[in-house]
């Protein structure tokens, strides 16, 4: 009989640890620094009640985990104790490679998607753990046979996304992210190696779809949650700017920030001593640098780190089309003689970019659907469900009111 | 008419904010900062889902003022648009002055009550809002005559404490604490000027009192709880010894934090450069100081701070009776052979306490019931209701497992 | 200052009535008839838990009126003491003339609709309340200058679908149909006599027509309620066509029952005693009637009824084509024969029609949205938006199963 | 593998059907009468949303009961496929014997316990499924040794009452009786046969005791409850009366009811056919009785049940001590005189009686609480926690306003 250790979880009421192996994995410093990751970084800044961790949302998905492998295991999908076990390991630590604040500071701290770092944690686990992750690696990296379970890790219906918007809209109060999770893996099953889902739980999915591009507008991609999340890049350049610049002496950052501030690190330098440094830094590293650049003599970040600690955040404009060049010429010029700053500074106060949001997108992996002949066919075939093919894409610009 | 910003709620889905006095408080950089001190402390080590601030917390008790003087009104209670503003901004600030990680540091960062460092910073900001703040003050202490505004912010049925029994509920996920907020507050009454409760709302008491009483046992003095709020204010101690003893040179900790480590600030030093160095602190100052301890080369610190980073707590019992001293002098014995360290080191590893719990305490101010005939009578002299006015203490008691 | 008299409601909390006009109409037997009403007719057979009434959802819904109501004044809107009450009044009876089991009946039991219903006993109602209802009747029939009382009442966002839709949802427990109604009541407002929407509220409307879509396709015309609901119409079908053909003697139907069984009632028919009749009834009648249609001799009656008693329902199949003309003949053949029929006879077991779903159709009246210049834009020209214009229509087939 | 049926619940999200002999009894028609039987009788008078049904009630309880074995099992307590088929049953069935309108008319249209008329449907269908349900009504009449199971079908922690206190505060919004059901039973354990607690649930029986005994007050003994349902009993009484004094020719009413008016039925006289009649009976015989009662030309029982269908009730008046005899005197004369009514007449009119509430009686079996140290200790042992082992007895009285 397997052994359990049981967790409150505000949304699923308990989330069972099974011992062993994952329970060891959990009290592992390199999972226990997730407790200190904000899960939706800067959007605390307009959701108040959003500072949720990375270390709750990875549990969570671990039990939506259980219960899909459970529900399948109930239908005769084959699936064994060890795959069990390596499926829960590689959702439980497919967000180990966050940066601090998540999203927020993804591609600017460490120029590269987070799952990267998460694989080359996992690999380090797994010296550590004397192999005992291989398979959950090979899940992971959709190496191994049975493709459902990469599917269920990392695919149009994973654990982590139906964690992570019924979490999401939990703590920022967002209803529309709300997601009948429990329903949608009810209605999951496999067919030729496939997750599919059961005919009856398509307006389920059509749900799950427009949830999650409710969410992108309204939280992700919400204007002042952009607007702080570029902010707290900016601060990152500048710092790299002036680090670059002089010999800067920095106070009160930590070691293992400043390592990450003075050197650009790519993929292949994601070695052991690395890897510790960057499993060292969290959400605090972040805070508590804010406070020194507040105080630092340096204008442009200054400004930018003290806007942050007081929400004093820069003025953004979002639209459908590009902003016109001339606007962006005068502003800049407004900026740089208020200011007194050079027009090399001015770019980090002064900025624009886009966003893009496609909530299904069918040229890449489809949603399959499994009719009642047990024949499969893809949701984009049905025409009364919006799925909504067409991608929207916004520009902003930001500016610090002066 | 009278203009309102809209903040997002997880619990009550929105919250004015009425422009003006209110509006500019919190945009102050003290109230700001709650957004950074944690309104459970510890308790995230147990309830991975209690990472919600003080600043969500005090915008929510906000709310409940908001309805509170509205009904009341409704009732022919007379109220000012001053007196509502007033009592607005007396609860909005009542906790101005917590330290990080909120009670779990208390009586340690500063040795006082955290209402007294409230007041201090009310009074600051009296003096750099000219004044305005001069009515709330009066409120808060409780000189102004209308008494149930007092009572509105502290007192048996006060907007915090409706607030933060379901806040917490919601974000531990302990049920239990949930209560029927909006019908309290709509049983709420004045007679001579004291909060009274209208007689229907009789069993929404109780089950407030009750709902109380179990969070004090399943969230707020929760053994692990207490345990990791413990090792945090040793932690605080152990630098406060060390720095006595020799002249150190701490790394990487923010100098307010240094401040407060190296000076015992008394009420009579709150001044407003003491006070400033104060609002400087949030939770990041101390996460980037355990960091930094858990490389000391002092073992006791180290040990301490690095079980905090990683959830290595201490082993903590609960009783009912006070520990034996043979079992006490035993374990300290112990602990000094094993980590080879002196009687006076053992003190910050090896230690006791107490906790007591009263949830309903009818030899102080007691709870009004308004009866239908318009007498008052205090709820205890009802026999059927439940108010336990028994005080229940428990001793605890913490050493390393080794 | 205005009396109120609470009633407890599961979804709101509390419902606060208004004493005078509004609560002397409640206490009114058209009124508390509607207690015996289910709101959801049939779909008790696939949802248990839905067997809320009529009366609850005219609560509801003059509760969310006082809610925009209060929220248009608050933006400057002019809405008098008289209007305030008219506009409550009008949503609180605008189902009063539902038959039994609501939709499932409509246009059976009565052949026209059931706001034809509403209005004729709202008539009556002001001639026994002496004309107080002429104004609440004027915005009922949108004579009334002030268009946007109307549409509070009847239109594409009005207090009816933001009550039933989450009420429907909490009550079956489809979460899809869940509606931010208190989001989208503040985002309320007039232009030009209009009811607008403000634009950030865009994301609530968008949700709020999917869910929309989502209930009438999981509730309101799931296969087995459709199935049910054209049962018991094909029943009072029968009913009549037996009281037609032979000099029939129902027993235990009650007399009000009997009367719209034999008389076919127009709408220049509802003359007050007529309407005393109607008002007499509710589900008990039907349920009465089915309990002894169901040992009646005529087969046909009694099949349908015992399969309702029973929940042993006719097989339904939904295509979205039509069905085979010889595929009925053949099912109607193989019917006739088991049962030993006549060709008329099968007509009540053996049927089949269509429903349609058009969530949003923008082609009649357009919900508009207020843009922060001031100007007013139909939400159909957003193309980002899914506000699928697309009507769907399924085709349904029924019969027994032998 | 087994097979499921998957059913709808707003409080469960699902509930799963086991193909075989559980799923052929909810289709028996003995079960489909409980849709149609209210769960809380006249409580939806007050509680305008407490509609819900015996049925989903039931199917509930049967949800908690799959959960319990599972939970138990993988505690390796020894549980057959026999067994946890049976206890199923036995909990499904467990209401069976419910007058229409449940407790309102329990004692009254049969002089009996509902359990009784429960067991003798039992052993009917007993014969109806060739002996198949013998192992449950074993477990239901306690003779079986395995003793927990029955007390997970009836007991002081049983799976009815957890269901009942989560779904009467579901559909009344009485926020209190909401209990923290999936946390007691994964705490649940078994000792000797004994269900026992393990004792971090110590809490959540705390407040489930008192979940119980604050929804006795607010809903099931609600003095408007309390009025409602006694004039339901008077109505059948007076009906009984009626039928004795003189040939009464019921108009209207079912024969059904009109047995059980015309007959005192003794347990003794529960035979196949008496059961037939009584399973025939539900809500709305009641209902169109009293639609036929309240055009009969006798005074008490038009007032009465005109009362019920207008809800125009009785007056009521709740008290701690006996009603004084002046009072009660006094006021019968009143009526006797003012309605023209005889002595006899005015007991149906003008009556009083009492209610008790004892939520926990340790004198009966006790809740036990399964110690660390594997010794098992009745909760009434802790002095902490509120178990209130007070009787509270409460009078009330009735009498027309007039």
């Amino acid at each position: 009989m397997q052994h359990f250790k049981t967790l409150n979880d505000p949304i699923y009421g308990f989330v069972e640890i099974p011992e062993g192996l994952i329970s060891d994995l959990i009290e592992h410093p390199y999972y226990q620094r997730l407790r200190r990751v904000a899960q939706l970084g800067m959007a605390q800044y307009v959701y108040t009640g959003a500072t949720h961790s990375r270390f709750a949302h990875t549990l969570g998905a671990l039990h939506l985990m259980q219960q899909a492998v459970a529900i399948l295991k109930r239908k005769s999908i084959s699936i064994s104790e060890e795959e069990t076990e390596a499926v829960c390991v590689a959702i439980l630590l497919h967000d180990l490679g966050h940066s601090p604040f998540s999203h927020s500071l993804e591609h600017t701290l460490l120029k590269m998607e987070h799952e990267i770092v998460s694989l080359a944690l996992m690999e380090e686990l797994n010296q550590q753990f004397g192999g005992k992750l291989s398979l959950a690696i090979s899940i992971f990296k959709n190496e191994y046979p049975k493709k459902f379970l990469h599917q269920l890790v990392s695919g149009q219906l994973d654990m982590d996304r139906l964690d992570y918007l019924n979490r999401d809209s939990y703590y920022t109060g967002v209803s529309d992210g709300k997601v009948g999770s429990e329903r949608i893996i009810k209605m999951l099953n496999v067919i030729d190696n496939e997750l599919v889902v059961e005919f009856k739980g398509i307006y389920s999915i059509e749900k799950f779809l427009i949830a999650r591009r409710l969410m992108y507008w309204q939280v992700y991609l919400h204007k002042a949650v952009v607007c702080a999340s570029q902010m707290l890049c900016k601060i990152i350049e500048r710092a790299r700017w002036l680090s670059k610049k002089k010999q800067e002496r920095w106070k009160n950052l930590s070691d293992n920030l400043v390592f990450f501030i003075e050197n650009e690190v790519l993929e292949s330098d994601l070695n052991k001593n690395v890897l510790e440094k960057f499993a060292a830094l969290d959400d605090s590293d972040i805070l508590a640098a804010l406070k020194s650049f507040a105080q630092h003599q340096d204008k442009v970040i200054a400004l930018l780190s003290e806007g942050l600690l007081k929400r004093k955040l820069l003025k953004i404009e979002i639209q459908d089309n590009q902003f016109k060049s001339d606007f962006i010429k005068t502003t800049r010029l407004h900026i740089m003689q208020r200011l007194d700053i050079t027009s090399e500074d001015v770019d980090f106060l002064v900025f624009g970019g886009n966003q893009t949001n496609k909530a299904y997108d069918a040229s890449k992996q489809q949603i399959l659907i499994l009719l009642n002949d047990d024949k499969v066919k893809p949701i984009s075939e049905w025409r009364e469900h919006n799925i909504q093919p067409k991608e929207v894409k916004k520009y902003f610009f930001c500016w610090p009111k002066l």
